[in-house]
């Protein structure tokens, strides 16, 4: 009884990072958590096992978070990611090393707004009533990756509703294309990157099929959208071993 | 089994307004259906039950379909109805007539267009998540309601499903609003109804909470869109007794 | 010569504020300027003279506002205003005021962000194509007055160029609307005010005519989106004697 | 003074297309107008000529438009064009052929909607003010070019009032692209092709700067749409020897 009030003890990797930054004043704010460890690079993260962290969230790159994802688990800490860059391959190896730890559990998100979570829960519902749909995302011009790890998430997830569905592909007659301008494929759903300046991060699921479209949008205005998920998935990460992959699961 | 594939006998109420005019078209397209009966003001309801329809489609007016609904379930036939202008109350008098004829089967829908059903659905959903949500329809300008059924359902479910949360009012610090700038408050939900020439029927539904925004847009472009859901809800009308309300139960 | 590269000598009304504060360090990160008085409720106004302000910037409020202007006007001191509250009755005391002071410059916007400004320019000219044409205005909640100052506005220009054109009433056929549905109606033009938790000030502009419509929308996501617009009014204050209503007028 | 109140004598290449249809049926029903020649694949052009057609409608492909206007400016026959493929290079065939008839009057238009005509010339106002820009253009799946004509037009007048403001590319850290995922670039503008059932002729307009976004957006919901943009070019050809491109000259 008395353990379940102590505060969680958490550590954040990437801490002095757009992300990181937030993430520690979240955690710092909440309640039943407590920040031991801000780490970044050029830092140890045995200072996170130094601290007795429970949890170590992980907002760094995709070149650093296979490496800190297995010594965590490796030193039995939870984990919640939201470095952008999970392949199937990757998460495969994450379920090889949860295989021999299976008391920790990791939380791996590719957007933490709840907004976004429903989105991409609506766009795998809506996929099989719909011949066509597309993907167009919209950010900053000072994103590096295109398309976002959120459109990549959510056409895959589109994807695999159409598969089960029996759906083949888009319906397109386009023959005569310029270089790009219909977009990138992504398990064969056409994604489209938008970046101007004044955007923030904002992504349209666009569902049609004869004299009808459904139209599903999700808008960041600011990092804070993210915390309540980041706590959410802090808290989840101690009471669900495992792997667990999106927050949707976690949202009932 | 022979039965079975007998086209299922339908007449049409309200057979020569615009949504009628399609509904006979599309039974009449329809390989396990005929068309029996065509009926419009002026006409008398006996010629549905002189042409053995098993099912009647309604697409009058919110003062005629009560009335042709009782009778209709009086005569045993099914019925399917689009018509607006149900309330609560009026479904509890459905519910009555259909309690004395158990094996009539009565679909009541505010749209049959796939995107609005899954929209509506989406809206329950989410309604719990977000401290705010306003509803802004948008139809043509001949329309003679404001707000549309369809915005006063979603409403409704969205204002059910807050309160199943513990929500309270949405938050809102206007203290100096000119006469009807906030819109119309349906179950405390504010909804807001656009006409303008070139529109077609479309409604958005945008929800709030600290940072982002949810948003789902429905688009009907062409009334051949509400057709398909008008044939899925005539099918189940003959195998499903007792009274249904929307389509949702009907998609899956 | 020399003069002309000397910094404007800036002074702010309402300097606490949320404009206010954003003006002050605006001004202050602006070459050309100097930031001389930071003036808020309980200050006296004569801080402004003493500072030998040549520009004050007022982000206060409508009841505050008249005094102020006045005030200035008769220090022959140079004014901003970011304001709302203008109506046709408030602009003529201050041409009256301004025709015993010719040489003092005054802007007043309802708007200062180029983008805002663009949309009421596009509005003016697209107003007399379209029969149709609403306001859709979509702000945070804690916002106390429905419409926004900008939706009047632009209000107001539409209807004087449907005016002009000869154009007469929106076509609406809403015979029977809940209280509210249809807007507020500013010089005949239905406005619709929505407020959600996640915005911040967007305003959209659709016109619609037989088979298509046209929408000019404008999102702000942040109070820096004013600042060039405001400087860009101060810098104008000082070479433009008379009262100047809009940034418009300044953008060429 | 009589002659003036004679009907147009007017031709239709590519009459039984869909937009030559819907063209027909316009002239047809235009008190000022008289519908002389209905010409399409296997007809000949000297139909026209026999008909005594003053003005030719060319809604035929981008294969045959060229042939087609060189013999009716040959023949002293005014000419609308619709059909898209209009590169700078044809543009200038199309001034050396009339350099010999100067009484003839040509129009070559991208697209015939006023909305759309109003979205080109308020793309081109803006473009100055705002560092990024980008297009987004949604059509039915049948469209076969990618991106449509009016994208690329509205590219083009963009992309020169830049190079006239002495703007620079738009700003974007995109490194790690996957192919196509940020659109075609047409003269250095970004534009993305969606394709979706449901979707009949749509275009936006996304400005960004500092802090907010602008939005131009059009929507074609009906080809009946077009329709009083071609009687007007149709009005003008007559009486405006020489070329005019885009009918955006003609709307004033």
């Amino acid at each position: 009884m008395t353990d379940e009030r102590e505060p969680i003890r958490v550590g954040v990797l990437g801490a002095r990072g757009r992300m990181g930054t937030e993430a520690c004043r979240a955690v710092d704010a909440a309640d039943d958590m407590e920040l031991v460890a801000m780490i970044d690079q050029g830092d140890g993260l045995f200072s996170a096992s130094d601290a007795a962290a429970q949890v170590v969230v992980d907002f760094t790159t995709p070149d650093a978070v296979m490496d800190n994802l297995h010594w965590c688990i490796d030193q039995g800490i939870n984990v919640v990611v939201g470095t952008s860059g999970f392949t199937e391959h990757r998460l495969d190896r994450v379920r090889t090393w949860l295989s021999h730890k299976p008391q920790v559990g990791v939380v791996i998100a590719p957007n933490f707004a709840v907004g976004a979570v429903l989105m991409m829960e609506f766009a795998a519902r809506a996929a099989r009533f719909f011949e066509s749909v597309e993907i167009i995302e919209q950010h900053h011009p000072k994103k590096v990756d295109a398309p976002s790890g959120t459109a990549l998430n959510t056409a895959s997830v589109i994807a695999a509703a159409r598969v089960e569905a029996g759906l083949g592909d888009v319906p397109d007659a386009t023959t005569d294309e310029m270089d790009g301008a219909r977009g990138t494929r992504v398990n064969g759903i056409h994604v489209h990157s938008v970046r101007a300046s004044g955007l923030v991060a904002h992504q349209e699921v666009l569902f049609g099929t004869v004299g009808e479209t459904l139209t599903i949008r999700h808008d960041s205005y600011d990092r804070a959208s993210f915390m309540p998920g980041v706590l959410l998935a802090i808290r989840s990460a101690v009471q669900r071993p495992g792997l667990t992959v999106g927050l949707g699961a976690l949202l009932d």
